[in-house]
């Protein structure tokens, strides 16, 4: 372990991403998304221990963060998708190395 | 974007993994100890907005997470550090890609 070397000051914007990504629920919408574009009720089925009111701030979360696009395809019914941005799609590999780090040190939980 | 993908199911080890490294201020917590072994001293100067509460409490949740180690040296007046355990060390990676994406994506706070 390195001992002697300076403390960084702490990057706003790193502080910012790390606690964008970590927030509730956020980083498995974004895993679900990495596999394409989806409904809303993709999502729900994908997530199930999530409630309506908590997924559809996270979206709109995200769409503020011009992570997540919603695309509306005129159809009857109307379709609602939800796919990732270039940001969002860059991603991928900071939750890939996540999931590396999950697997390797994280219990499988009790079956 | 890829949208004929199968939505995998989702991975407990992943989601618990990074509401774990995003939680509030445990990402800037973990950047810091990356540097090496720090006295509580160093971690408030180096993170000055935490509060006491919530650094104590921060700290012994990494602590019980197996992720940060607390070394209590006796000497005059007796010396508390705490630095990464192997499986902290293992969050290089993930932080450095956090890091980079923050780079790229996240507009720097103005001046």
């Amino acid at each position: 372990m390195k001992t002697n070397q300076p403390t960084a000051a702490l990057c706003p914007r790193f502080h910012r991403a790390v606690e964008l990504i970590g927030r509730r629920w956020t980083g498995a919408l974004l895993r679900v998304l990495m596999n394409g574009r989806r409904r809303y009720s993709d999502l729900k089925a994908a997530i199930p221990d999530i409630s309506d009111r908590m997924l559809s701030e996270r979206l709109r979360e995200l769409e503020a963060e011009d992570i997540v696009r919603r695309i509306v395809t005129p159809d009857t019914p109307v379709r609602v998708e939800y796919e990732l941005t270039e940001k969002g799609a860059a991603l991928e590999g900071p939750l890939r190395e996540i999931g590396a780090w999950a697997e390797e040190w994280i219990p499988a939980p009790q079956a």
